[in-house]
């Protein structure tokens, strides 16, 4: 190789370095534009102080199976720490081994999500939280049930009031609700390698996955699929163009129309947000589609009324496996043991 | 008060003190000879070194769901590390909401009984671990679709790979119960009060755990409950003198007899072990007593064929609270995502 061929060849891969450089801080000026990192700290909560009482106490809360009927189910069954905070399963088993009606969605960052459960029915996690406690299919518990079980436990009445100081009856449901948000808010997912490139750090993504970013945004995903969350904020009808297949979308549940009662939200749910979402699957409200790239390809026919080339759902893949971000450490807590007043698992004293 | 009064107040308080301290000490002597303290390290396994790589699969293996066959019930669900190291259930809840034909026993401290189960019918913790993830009851799985499920998950493979080093296949069903026995090595609960109580600290406990700890050896509670765990080393007939009825005593389930079909292991079991037994309620092998006092008075009848006065139920079971030790403190382990191949959970698929 000549002198001149090997400046030549040099200055031809820094100028190839250059462009692709420049691409990348485009595509991270217009990526800018439509989503944000998953901030570092824990976010402050609507009415709900995040104290470290009440964050403790709700862990417990979280984990402990007594705020079901049958002292068996806990919000992490459904909600698994160590499954990405979902339960991997089509659709929950709940009480009785009876099948809920929805894919669970994750508990990680839901903190971000405009409003909670598929149809946003519930406005924060602190509504969220009385749903599935109260639910038949899932918990099969009553507030006063749980109030009464709570108040047996001196070491949760304790708790309750160091973490809702000041109250005169700082042990019922609401505030149940809430330490369980307050701890709900700390299971955040922060330094995904899509969150360190919104960070300026561009290299950090493979030129594929930028690929997958660029075609997430080019092709319209990114407009339901946007903020903190990628998802979670808006609603929209699955089947925008195409409705699915009905083992995709049963008939039976229309979504948000169950909530509005406005006809032109049948089929409306909340878009799914994307955070994490490898660690997720099955995937959708049916919980019927356990690929990815299956996912994404039946989002483009229904969604963007587009056959996507497989090169584009691989790359968007890609790109979507960059959004697993540090899954939260939890030290598993030791919870109180019960007294003579605390109410018995309902499935023991049925029979 | 004259000098001389003082003076002899103080000798008369010294020679209490001294008369205490000196029961304190010959009760310390009798019990050193009953009871062993919970060592403050992690025990050896027979067959199995308790490595830190095996400790991790292990836990990772505890907490998995997928363990099971419809992917939701994972070791922790009955032997809950949040609750005594069982589920405070009469019997567990297991597969299809099935009813377990016995109480769940504790995992803490399980490495120092002499057998698993409740009639012994496993060796030890590696045995034992295989029971619950293939009977239909519990988690309804088999080995085969066990090891293709930690095959599909390529986090799995390595871990296996590092905890079972040189082995040329090491995921297998086998090696899976010697990593979840390696784990359970380390659920040990040392430093209860009895434990410092006997190793020298004779003033942790009160006069009345005391007097309880005396009755427990004087009345003849120690013949069977003994050693390390108060228990869980020998196996005793279920009413050695009195048959207690029914409800707690259930004709169906011989104990012992169906692993041995000796006519004279009919209602045999092994002796509960003892440690942590406030956190464990409810009692027995049938689940059906949740008060410890009124477990110590059916012990009284049965066993010892002798109705303990209240006051002697009362110091008894104040010094079984003197069995509770340091909890163990774990975190929730993050587990593999599923792969394609991942055998999907059966209560979906079934339907």
């Amino acid at each position: 190789m000549t002198r001149r061929f090997a400046t030549t060849l040099l200055a031809c891969t820094a100028l190839l370095a250059g462009m692709a450089s420049a691409q990348s801080n485009e595509l991270l000026n217009d990526a800018k534009d439509m989503f944000k990192p998953i901030p570092s700290v824990v976010p402050a909560v609507k009415d709900n102080a995040v104290t470290g009482e009440k964050v403790e106490l709700g862990k417990m809360l979280f984990f402990d199976p007594r705020l079901s009927s049958s002292g068996l189910i806990s919000c992490n069954t459904c909600h698994n720490l160590g499954m990405g905070g979902d339960d991997n399963l089509e659709t929950s088993i709940g009480h009785g081994w009876q099948k809920g009606p929805r894919n669970a969605p994750t508990v990680f960052n839901a903190v971000f999500n405009a409003a909670q459960f598929w149809d946003g029915r519930a406005e924060d996690l602190k509504a969220q939280a009385k749903g599935p406690v109260q639910a038949g299919v899932e918990m099969a518990s009553t507030p006063a049930r749980v109030e009464a079980t709570l108040a047996s436990l001196p070491d949760y009445v304790e708790r309750f009031g160091k973490a809702f100081p000041g109250e005169e009856k700082p042990v019922n449901f609401d505030n149940m609700a809430k330490a369980i948000e307050a701890f709900e808010a700390t299971l955040i997912t922060p330094a995904s390698r899509f969150d360190q490139f919104l960070e300026g750090n561009t290299k950090v993504l493979t030129t594929m996955e930028q690929e997958g970013l660029k075609l997430f945004m080019d092709k319209g995903c990114a407009s339901c699929h946007g903020g903190v969350n990628l998802g979670g904020e808006g609603y929209y009808a699955f089947g925008v163009v195409e409705k699915p297949g009905a083992d995709i979308l049963p008939a039976g549940d229309k979504g948000r129309f169950a909530v509005t009662q406005t006809a032109d939200e049948e089929y409306v749910f909340r878009a799914g947000p994307l955070r994490n979402i490898e660690l997720t699957a099955p995937y959708f409200h049916s919980g019927k589609v356990w690929d990815l790239e299956q996912a994404v390809a039946i989002m483009g026919t229904s969604q963007l009324g587009e056959k996507l080339a497989d090169n584009e759902i691989k790359a968007i893949t890609a790109f979507l496996k960059t959004l697993t971000g540090e899954q939260p450490k939890v030290i598993y807590p030791i919870l109180p043991v019960e007294t003579a007043t605390t109410p018995k698992p309902e499935a023991m004293i049925a029979k």
